[in-house]
């Protein structure tokens, strides 16, 4: 710390990632990465790359992909925002519509980058308690007394709400934007972007991160009604005009293009999740539900610490937590089936 | 405008980059784009991305690049930063380092990215005049009153201070930040990274996007103390993990290492900048001295916005801004060869 750090600064408790090692001998199943690579059309795309598209300023409005991604949800462009990865999307949307002096509510146990970002700007947080059994009830958010924001699927523990439930929120809740984290939504949760033509203050968040494969090139979108999009485009736009590069909007036009091989990978990862959920289950690990691309999972004897270091000394790398409530549990990212073998392997050794 | 929005998104008026039109037979010199492709080896390194590159997500402290960028100044990686464009880290050291409550001091003319800014964070302006001759004076800032930002060039300007200019106003300010934005300084200026050591205040900005031709990638560099850059970084992690994706970091390393072949380009830019600047005044024009990829011209008789949309109905871009003391100037890149002909056949025409 030295003498020109601001207040800013100094109060701010920074994220931190899951650990990026990675190496012939390693299984990583810590940052809920697709183990698929995206589609072929998508390394094409980028393949294909002129210096042209490198030496000129990208299209600042990613046009081609925010119309890519209207036609694909039966949207218009205006209801389409696109960013430097779904995080810097919710930087920016915490920025829009959370700053507005009340209290933000959101699950006690969820992303833990929703307190970064309350902290970044100042923003009171309001903690809504999960269930016993780590569910999401929608009716513990108090309507209208401040901005609303959750994920569906939660992380980390993967239980989803469905669309009605949403609906049901959102009927009551009219006088502040409720932001719906759909970064997991692709592996069998409901999304609830059809309902942004229901509910103006509805704004909800995709990320190319998971079932797309595209961790690497940092790309998220937001979906709500035009005058929300524009609140986000004039942030964005006294921010950073050009936050999405060249290469990340025709790796996303080519990504959603090619839905066969999408639906192929996510079907695999599904089908991966229903056995490491019994094969886990067999090893004496308590499972909860999952309609992601990971499951929370408690250790034998709640003695998940243990388990973690091990797992990390025989190069399987999961996510634990030493917190209330999550101690006793670890993340694990689904794999390819070989990698859930190895994480098998570890655990019987 | 809705009532969801905040008051945070109300009061911004947002930065409007130039236009992005293209086309066979659009000479574009308004957005100060480097004529030329970047080095081979900076496509190859894209060209070779792998799936796993792109599935998994990118090294969130960029180790390799600023490593390579650190040797190349012959600095240490703790005193690198690098993120999605040097706007990006303009909009993150804003937030670390003038959100003081004490007011910023910039030049009245210089980046219009800078008020917005301000406007972004709540952050009050004190704007220095530029002297009659639109160069800048450091001896005009007020020592510690504020922090200090300024581009070196400056734009639209083009003029440059010299290096020792800037170590003695770095004498006498030494309690707030002093950035240096040296976007421009590849093109003939002096940059003063060399000074970081010696002003623990000293905050040095650069971008791949003029020089290095990478402007469609989205990358910038940040240099100073440790403290500072460990500034930067809470921010940056307290905002969004990932902001340098993976081809971005790849081509990044490449650009540095290819040094012939960018010593070559900016030769040649600043060769063309010779022969505009003169073809230029042989036509009426008046012409600030450049240090940078562009000219400040003066059109004759002061008729800027004419020729700007004369220039602009035969598809030959430039810069005008309608604002005093401005208005009668335009800003124009300097092109290959053959694009600042075309210029100059649309200015006889």
């Amino acid at each position: 710390m030295t003498n020109f750090w601001t207040e800013t600064v100094k109060r701010l408790t920074p994220y931190v990632p899951g650990e990026q090692r990675s190496g012939a001998h390693i299984t990583k199943l810590n940052t809920n990465e697709n183990p698929y690579p995206p589609a072929p059309e998508v390394l094409q795309a980028i393949r294909g790359v002129e210096g042209d598209q490198l030496r000129r300023y990208p299209d600042p409005e990613s046009v081609e992909l925010r119309t890519t991604l209207a036609e694909y949800h039966g949207l218009s462009i205006d209801e389409v925002f696109v960013g430097n990865g779904s995080d810097e999307i919710l930087a920016l949307a915490f920025l829009a519509y959370f700053t507005n002096g009340k209290p933000l509510q959101f699950p006690d146990i969820s992303y833990s980058f929703y307190p970064v970002y309350c902290d970044l700007y100042g923003i009171e947080q309001k903690l809504v308690e999960l269930e016993p059994d780590y569910s999401l009830s929608l009716e513990r958010f108090e309507a209208n007394l401040g901005g609303i924001i959750f994920p569906n699927p939660n992380a980390p523990t993967a239980s989803a709400v469905p669309a009605d439930a949403v609906s049901r929120l959102l009927e009551k809740h009219t006088e502040q934007v409720l932001l719906v984290d759909e970064a997991y939504a692709d592996f069998g949760g409901e999304s609830v972007v059809g309902l942004i033509r229901q509910y103006p203050n509805l704004l909800v968040s995709h990320t190319f991160s998971k079932g797309r494969s595209l961790a690497g090139m940092r790309l998220g979108v937001a979906f709500g009604h035009p005058s929300l999009i524009e609140g986000l485009q004039r942030v964005k736009n006294s921010f950073n005009s050009y936050p999405v590069d060249a290469l990340a909007q025709a790796a996303g036009v080519a990504s959603i293009k090619a839905e066969d091989y999408y639906r192929q990978t996510l079907t695999s990862i599904m089908q991966t999740r229903q056995q490491a959920v019994s094969d886990l289950q067999n090893r004496g690990f308590e499972v909860l539900p999952s309609a992601a691309n990971f499951v929370f999972a408690k250790a034998p004897d709640g003695n998940a610490e243990q388990v973690f270091r091990k797992l990390n000394d025989a190069g399987v790398l999961v996510r634990y937590w030493n917190k209330p409530r999550l101690d006793q549990w670890l993340r694990i990212s689904i794999g390819t089936a070989a990698e859930m073998q190895a994480l098998l392997s570890a655990l019987d050794a």
